[in-house]
């Protein structure tokens, strides 16, 4: 399956957080060719801040393969991870990361913090961005001009 | 209660933590006065590397609250947040972070990314360092020494 294929499930696990009322971003977890887990953000729905797209669908990747590091699989994501979700990519170990839009408000891979630049940060994934760009844009700003 | 004595509770919380094969790190979260949830590192019970005694507490906190955000709320942590849990408490509202002792290869907070001080942190607590330092650094470098 290629690398646009994985994000289109991410794309649509963001339409079906959209739709039950959550901010519309989706992840996939991937290794050896498969999707091993898939989720979008559910923050409002468990009361968890850490509830993020990436978080879940790294919590579900490690409950499936018994093991909290997931060394050799690729993170397919909507937009640019947050801060807390670089680190939580880089302590998974994950090998690729491949997200959609850029996110100068809140991302901390290309703004911000840049996680991955820091002497703190011990694990980089390679980091490939703007796959499925225009997609993942649309679906949050519209969610967001419907809000307001 | 005073500050020392929450924070004595987190180190309690650490302890258990480490008497679990656990990094010995441990969280509590304050609200008016008293502790609504308390935490110590399970990211090897739990297989999940956001298992982070932060993250856990501020889960806790949110759950006995019905609520993501916890304004007014404080964290007494052990040792200096690494990224990711900076940013979660950023993202939970926290008012005032109180920890122990620093973490040069894996703060967030004073050290690498200095979250707080980014322009995509959109809410910085009060923070205050050092209480119960010696403690903390001391658990920590009992743990690792008999890892060795």
């Amino acid at each position: 399956m290629p690398t646009t294929r994985f994000m289109d499930v991410a794309l649509e696990e963001a339409r079906l957080a959209g739709a039950r009322g959550e901010v519309p971003i989706g992840a996939v977890v991937v290794k050896d060719g498969a999707i091993i887990a898939r989720a979008g953000n559910e923050t409002r729905a468990l009361n968890d801040i850490s509830a993020h797209a990436e978080i879940l669908a790294i919590r579900r990747a490690s409950a499936v393969l018994s093991d909290e590091r997931l060394a050799g699989a690729d993170l397919y994501v909507t937009l640019e991870p947050c801060t807390m979700c670089a680190a939580a990519i880089s302590f998974a170990r994950i090998r690729r990361l491949y997200y959609g839009a850029s996110d100068e408000k809140g991302g901390g891979v290309e703004h911000g913090a840049r996680f991955y630049a820091q002497p703190t940060c011990h694990h980089a994934p390679d980091v490939y961005s703007g796959i499925g760009e225009a997609d993942a844009a649309a679906l949050l700003k519209d969610f967001f001009s419907q809000k307001r």
